[in-house]
């Protein structure tokens, strides 16, 4: 159509994208015209501004790589992503643990282990941790058979695939329930650790004068055929930055129990029990973000 | 914060941008997350879904190049742009043309000629056309001294510097406003052609079944201190593609009256007049879309 007013660019937008053969891609689109137009109305960008967001948008793929993915850190810093995931897991019900991120660190075909083994494959000084719990059903009933994927960043704050002085796959592991839902590992106590901040979201958050360090966390992936797979993550309650993580991703039911004994004592250790429920549904695994 | 509701993460990110020293930073910020969550809100993506707009959004900076803004073309297909040159620029006041979206293919530093000189600087068949016009201030008196910048595709739809045929600068040049504030040069008709397609935003016209060809143009840049830079457009009345172009870019005012003479015959030709009001303001240069 022939533009007559401002209005009318909205209009002729939204009568394009419902051109769509695909309904949920004509969904999407709609609503993501109707609202990137109320935005641009609300803010009034300058012709200079929007260069500047062009090259923002640009400088967001080139910055990612095999090993990293700058758009899914900036809707992290956003709340995007942990809005898309509350809403579609919910944060009550019957689910004790709640879902999480996945974050940017989970890899496919981390070695399966004998409940009980350690998670250390290359020396790690750190607190030694020791996990247990309990998968059940939303009934109560124990599953036996779920893969329990672990995988979290040492005590200095790395990821094992960020640290060539870690073995491969040191700190991540899959473990098995046993017939009583029970699985048990061992391993160190984490270290939160800064996003990432070379890329333009580091700009962002320099800007808006945020701190860029995660609580530290434990990832866990519960997998098994029948129940919706969960993927969620758990905190230590003691940690410094539980209340300012800067992906909003710490809810009441993710901080853990974490029990210390021998605190600043050469033996001090410490225990964690996690206990999650599965839901019935469909089980499905993500698209590994590390290539 | 602890985040207890989904509510709570737009509430967490609204107080986390807001953090920013930079008032406008803070207000931009602010809208975004506000609107970036209403829409997720809609729309309600699944986790696969949020995994695919990440992928579309870091291939968008991956199909930037030095001479092709991925970004902008993404923005030109969902009317952003026009609808920000459109809120920045007004549709009516004492500007009889309007403005127009600047395009990827201006150059800075075209060569400055003489008034009624020729565009061609290499063989280019095609329907002569001879331009003139005159540039008046907000009172109707003309200026003298306007920097008229002019460039436009070649009668097969190509600029010079996406075609190995046509000369350095071919069918661009800057003319300057005589004591009557008139300009005249001498081309040739150009064609419509198609918005790039072979990134992320092609799959987004193909997906929604959208032609991708504009209406033939001639673009204009007025440029004089002391006032408002114009940058407009000046399409054919008689082009096929006018009420469906893919970047929503024709008002009535951008509608040039093309007189054709000699239609169909060895000897047509075609004149056109135009005629643009500056207003007052200051004069600014944007940046160069090919670097």
């Amino acid at each position: 159509m022939i533009i007559r007013d401002p209005d009318m660019v909205t209009e002729a937008a939204l009568a394009a994208v419902a051109r769509a053969s695909d309904q949920r891609h004509a969904e999407i689109m709609s609503a993501l015209v109707r609202h990137l137009h109320a935005f641009l109305r609300d803010v009034r960008l300058t012709d200079a501004e929007l260069e500047t967001a062009f090259d923002f948008a640009n400088r967001i793929g080139q910055a990612t790589t095999d090993s990293h993915n700058e758009a899914a850190l900036f809707s992290d810093v956003l709340g995007a992503s942990t809005l898309v995931c509350l809403l579609n897991n919910g944060m009550t019900g019957p689910t004790e643990t709640g879902a999480a991120l996945l974050g940017p660190f989970w890899r496919l075909n981390a070695p399966e282990m004998e409940n009980g083994a350690s998670l250390l494959r290359s020396p790690t000084p750190g607190t030694p941790l020791d996990v247990s719990g309990q998968v059940r059903d939303a009934r109560g009933a124990p599953i036996e058979g779920v893969r329990v994927d672990v995988w979290h960043a040492s005590p200095v704050g790395l990821y094992e695939s960020q640290d060539p002085e870690q073995a491969d796959m040191n700190l991540r592991g899959v473990f098995k329930t046993d017939a009583d839902g029970r699985f048990q590992f061992h391993t160190v106590r984490p270290l939160g650790y800064p996003v990432p901040t070379d890329g333009p979201t580091g700009e962002v958050l320099r800007a808006q004068r945020r701190q860029p360090n995660r609580p530290a966390h434990l990832h866990f992936l519960l997998y098994r055929e029948g129940f919706r797979t969960l993927i969620t993550q758990v905190f230590p309650d003691d940690d410094p930055h539980l209340a300012e993580d800067p992906v909003f991703g710490v809810t009441p039911a993710l901080i853990g129990d974490f029990v210390v004994s021998g605190r600043g004592t050469p033996d001090e250790r410490c225990a964690l029990m996690c206990n999650f429920t599965l839901e019935a549904g469909t089980a499905r695994l993500p698209t590994p973000p590390i290539k």
